[in-house]
């Protein structure tokens, strides 16, 4: 049974998935789905997902766990012999954080429950250029996952993948955010704590960065304040 | 680091990913993956896993649970409360043993696996033309998904999905099988039985009838000996 006004957001709980759940929210009835994967901060991150679900009163609500990410390791976030490094935001090279092939092992699973739910969109937050430069938050991925999801799913479902932040600037998509709402103090990025955002790995800087570009304070604590420029 | 003499293979423990590995392990060292998803017989498919495996002197072995694929169900395999339909080889729609996007969930883990071991391919069992018309078995499917791989991982990766079985009949897939020394008497086919093959649902009909156009007797015992014409 097709159910068009559904849509199918992934949601970790931090800033881009979070606006971009509430972005979904102003289309489609959101199906929210959260993946633990093993990775540093998954209880700290579950809670983030649980607070922006009540905040957009979503109904439907799937939380799964992926431990063959951290089996498969390859990252810091999943292999605590890595260390997480600290943040360097003009590196060209693809830090260790980087969880080999993570998206597209959540856009499936993702499809999967969109397709059985006959949900007509997935929304993924990955943004490309003010990032970490994941191969796998690259337009040019997500538009050939979005081929693949046409190939490989029951003729007449139409699901279409949706990333609405990819083009956005960190700055602008805390605009966004704080235009919807988006309770941003119940949301966490941080790779490494749990207790108080570390202000040292690329997404605490990336985070930290985007608010001082927006004018807007962060409302979450820090043990190290991020140095910016 | 890459190590371009291995390759990942996805296998059931079935027919198709057997004779897949096999074929594999004639130009790779095979790294040998197994996916458990709350499908009806995974205990018997984890036993014939174990048993290709061996056969193969495989080094290399990842055995992953995908509990979400049960969670989100929409299939009579992972679904108790839908029965196994009775095979009918000749029906134009989908029958509900498929699994919603399940082949996009197992290449991913296994992309993320060759990845992090360095392998250059990934080999998957997949059989278009005669076999239950899943959208995910389809080489549109496949190229497409493949695509999808090439932007998504990091560069220089170099991962190619291989299925060689895609347009073979499976009545050539058993000759392929013994031609390499497959042991067809430890695969496991069947959707809804682990002691006997029930040889009334699909699989047990594509196989049965697969050996019987080969002119070779199917080693494994069945509860009903298949109708194929």
């Amino acid at each position: 049974m097709l159910r068009p006004h559904l849509a199918v957001v992934l949601v970790s709980g931090g800033m881009d998935s979070s606006v971009t759940a509430a972005i979904a929210a102003t289309e489609y009835e959101p199906a929210l789905m959260h993946v633990s994967y093993g990775q540093r901060t998954q209880a700290r991150e579950l809670r983030a997902f649980g607070a922006i679900a009540d905040y957009l009163k979503a109904k439907h609500r799937l939380v799964i766990s992926m431990d063959h990410l951290r089996l498969i390791g390859g990252s810091s976030l999943t292999d605590r012999r890595l260390p997480v490094p600290p943040a360097d935001l003009t590196r060209a090279d693809i830090p260790n954080s980087y969880v080999p092939f993570r998206n597209a092992n959540l856009l499936s699973a993702a499809v999967s429950w969109a397709e059985v739910l006959g949900a007509r969109a997935v929304y993924l937050g990955a943004v490309e250029e003010d990032s970490s430069g994941y191969p796998d938050c690259r337009a040019s991925f997500v538009e050939a996952f979005s081929h693949a999801v046409r190939e490989g799913t029951r003729p007449g479902s139409g699901i279409s993948i949706v990333t609405p932040l990819i083009h956005m600037t960190k700055a602008r998509i805390v605009k966004k955010g704080l235009a919807l709402g988006v309770p941003f103090e119940s949301t966490w990025s941080c790779y490494s704590r749990e207790d108080v955002a570390c202000g040292t790995c690329d997404s605490c800087c990336l985070r930290y960065r985007a608010f001082a570009e927006a004018g807007i304070p962060d409302p979450i604590p820090y043990h190290t304040i991020p140095a910016v420029s």
